[in-house]
């Protein structure tokens, strides 16, 4: 099943695909939930409840919304660096033996199909096509094997960075959390239809169509079940959370001489068996 | 004008001081702004019209509830590292020409009086008291000269840190946000009743009685002008976001030998015009 939040004439909804096509309701009509975070949040009545409710919408032409990113206001954005071996080659480290974390704020998200903005400040801002995974249920110290059970959904993320200020100083909070460079969509697929933990998926990255970044899920160091049990070792994992899981090799400031993104650059990110994420880039105002 | 949120005999409730002593109404009444976050976000006629409704609640005896964090959810909380120039050499750093920030998840925050959890996988918990800030209006591009009129209140941190977490990779991420880690509280001041950008104000910790950090916060190496202006240059700021403003010297990894916290110890934090914020240390179950 596929979840998308988006916009139509003003109007923000929900949409389900169950197999035939997107169903929508709007939010204004009352007893839709605020988007998919609220699903993966809701026990599993409330939630059948929901798409059955949803099912029973009106057909939606997905191609003439405006996407939004599938949660709102995540409680966290927990995001990994170096966790493809060829990315780690690429930057000069090392494979780690543990996972390289920082966070993102949800001030920093935007929807598939809205712009990714390069600040005025930099012109080293630079894509990461990304796996991102909504959990359905939360918990502490959650096992290696309990952990898939854990997982709602998975979505494509671009996780863009400004480069200069990511390495500013030794924390990589301030270049990954610009407003409007973190891709999110366009939807998220429910973990039931993909193999589990996401694995052997082909992630590919086109800049203005040229693949730029090219590698499968399986190349990750820490995969989904070994992430979700290290992180709930210290930190307790709400419903609604998202993890987001790191990028291959190929990304532009590795490059000799380095690619970064330009106004008018169109960043498209795809996994399969979920979905293509596609940004404009635009210079901030 | 002080703004606490507390527990009472299972009822959460919202209390101020307008300086003739604590008045309080509990959320299950209705009408009463879920947390002091809440205040910080609402224009000023709805915050004044809480404040009214507030002071003709019932007299409260602050010493006879249970502190939670002023927030319950707060959007961002972007935490600086280093900002001390003691603090910064202790650590062997140069003070820096950037702050070093990093972001702290509302899943790690406990109130006044409510246990600091040191977790099992680690004997390196160390205290960090700070200055945090809650920001009253939002913004992007603030400018230094206008940054102070966003500020709503200030309050008192602990930024406990699991050392050995902290450092394992480059990002401080994990070490900074295992549960029940981030002591806040016990209130928020508002700002009209501080120096402007909390200038001069004495910062001391204290480990069973024992002062182990005494700094002024004329100390900060990014004021709080300085350092809303420099976020704000990247993230949209928004009203009920915390700024946790970094630690001076004689932290516990700093010491020859290190002093970490320990089941039953206390650790007090007091910030002159502001108040103390005591927690326990326990272990983790």
């Amino acid at each position: 099943m596929r979840f998308m939040r988006f916009q139509q004439v003003g109007r923000v909804g929900l949409a389900v695909d169950a197999g035939d096509g997107w169903r929508a309701r709007f939010l204004d009509e009352g007893g839709v939930p605020a988007d998919v975070g609220a699903i993966a949040e809701a026990d599993e009545a409330q939630r059948a409840a929901w798409v059955d409710h949803l099912r029973t919408g009106v057909a939606l032409d997905a191609d003439g919304v405006t996407c939004l990113p599938p949660s709102a206001n995540p409680g966290k954005i927990i995001c990994l660096g170096l966790n493809y071996r060829d990315h780690a080659r690429e930057l000069g480290s090392r494979p780690p033996s543990y996972p390289t974390l920082f966070g993102r704020f949800a001030s920093s998200l935007v929807g598939h199909g809205q712009p990714l903005v390069r600040p005025r400040v930099s012109d080293t801002f630079d894509y990461e096509g990304e796996l991102v995974l909504m959990l359905g249920r939360g918990g502490r110290h959650i096992t290696r094997d309990d952990a898939l059970a854990h997982v709602f959904a998975y979505g494509v993320f671009n996780d863009a960075s400004v480069r200069d200020y990511q390495f500013r100083t030794s924390q990589w909070t301030m270049g990954k959390n610009f407003d409007a460079t973190g891709g999110f969509g366009p939807w998220m697929v429910t973990a039931d239809e993909l193999p589990p933990g996401a694995t052997g998926l082909t992630l590919e990255t086109r800049l203005n169509g040229n693949v730029m970044q090219r590698a499968s899920t399986n190349d990750m160091i820490f995969g989904v079940e070994k992430t979700i049990a290290i992180i709930s070792e210290g930190i307790t994992l709400a419903a609604g959370d998202l993890i987001v899981m790191g990028t291959p090799s190929g990304v532009g400031s590795g490059r000799k001489p380095p690619v970064y993104m330009k106004p008018g650059d169109v960043c498209e990110i795809s996994i399969e068996g979920i979905g293509t994420l596609r940004n404009t880039v635009v210079q901030e105002a």
